[in-house]
């Protein structure tokens, strides 16, 4: 994650518990995305041969050319996405306008690490009733993005490593945490894990990211 | 991924070029999948003040209701995802069922590898105009799954190592590769990355898969 430093809330400034992720705002773009994200949970759950797939598939292209119809370019479209609106609101893991999105929730914590708890169904399945090993890689590398920021850091991912320590169950509540270990010069190192209610650590990973703000050495 | 290597096509036995991902049936689940996939993209390129979201939310929660209205209890239609219906149709990377997947096709090559084209769009961005890194984390992950069902190996992923070189672009074709390299004792090496049409590596990958076939030694 690239973060505004110039506004992102930070450890120390900001309270304890302060959301990271945009905030639910009932608007009708969320609105319209969460139903979207039930439209995809339910495809996957639905008895193949009972629900009438014929006419789902028509009205949601009907409602697909609707959007289509309104949208603008996808260069000016880009503009409003990372200037007139939240950076977090669009992304593939925290993003309420993005359906993809489980959305994960992030709050920032005084001891300096952020964490979430999500649950996950049958869209993120990588093993029978389990979350996919990607899936995991990819919530927690947003994850330590918004730890950087929240420790005042930013940086481009240039390493993820991600172990797998035991099957990550879906549908119960999922704790995702990240937390920024180490600066050196323009080199980040940080840290995250997802666990289970009880604590016991499914998937951990370490990253580092270089930091584009901090002029090379020279 | 776990596949069934009693009935998975291995490099030597199948065609050079065959898909190892489900092929496209146009049946209704995968046409009414294949709708929510634009719905999910055009809610994130539509015009926020332009489209009638009040009325796209009423529908799609309609469609959901409908959907939700014929899904089996979940342990059921777990049983039905894993043996009855084809393992490739679900996932999050290559499933046509599932419209969180882009879907990545991939085929077998003689030489030994995967590989798969696909283009990316907003729902998979990360930094501006470019692919998510998790999201690259997420389509390798499950790329080197194949890439070891392809060599007639099953393992459950133990390390994920991603290595980011150049930002990936969205609206642009890339090639996503995997490939076995090693099989020591248990433990299964295998390689990947995603590259731009001119060759160029945007995201390599490293893994260790960790084969349950094998007795442990004692």
């Amino acid at each position: 994650m690239t973060a505004d430093l110039t506004t992102h809330p930070t450890v120390g400034e900001a309270p304890d518990g302060i959301v990271l992720t945009t905030l639910p705002r009932d608007e009708p773009i969320d609105a319209a995305t969460a139903a979207a994200r039930r439209v995809v949970d339910a495809l996957l759950r639905t008895d193949r041969g009972a629900a009438d797939l014929i006419r789902v598939t028509e009205v949601l292209d009907g409602i697909a050319d609707q959007l289509e119809e309104h949208a603008p370019e996808v260069a000016d479209r880009l503009l409003d996405m990372w200037k007139g609106e939240g950076v977090t609101g669009h992304d593939p893991v925290t993003g309420r306008e993005n359906a993809i999105a489980p959305p994960l929730r992030l709050v920032g914590r005084s001891e300096g690490h952020v964490e979430g708890v999500v649950t996950l169904s049958l869209p993120y399945q990588g093993p029978p009733g389990h979350v996919h090993g990607g899936v995991s890689a990819l919530l927690l590398d947003h994850t330590l993005g918004v730890a950087n920021a929240w420790a005042g850091q930013s940086g481009a991912t240039a390493q993820l490593n991600v172990r797998y320590h035991r099957p990550t169950p879906l549908f119960e509540p999922l704790t995702v945490r990240g937390r920024l270990e180490t600066v050196d010069g323009r080199k980040i190192t940080t840290v995250g894990d997802i666990r289970t209610a009880d604590g016991t650590v499914c998937v951990s990973v370490e990253a580092l990211f270089v930091d584009r703000t901090v002029p090379r050495p020279r």
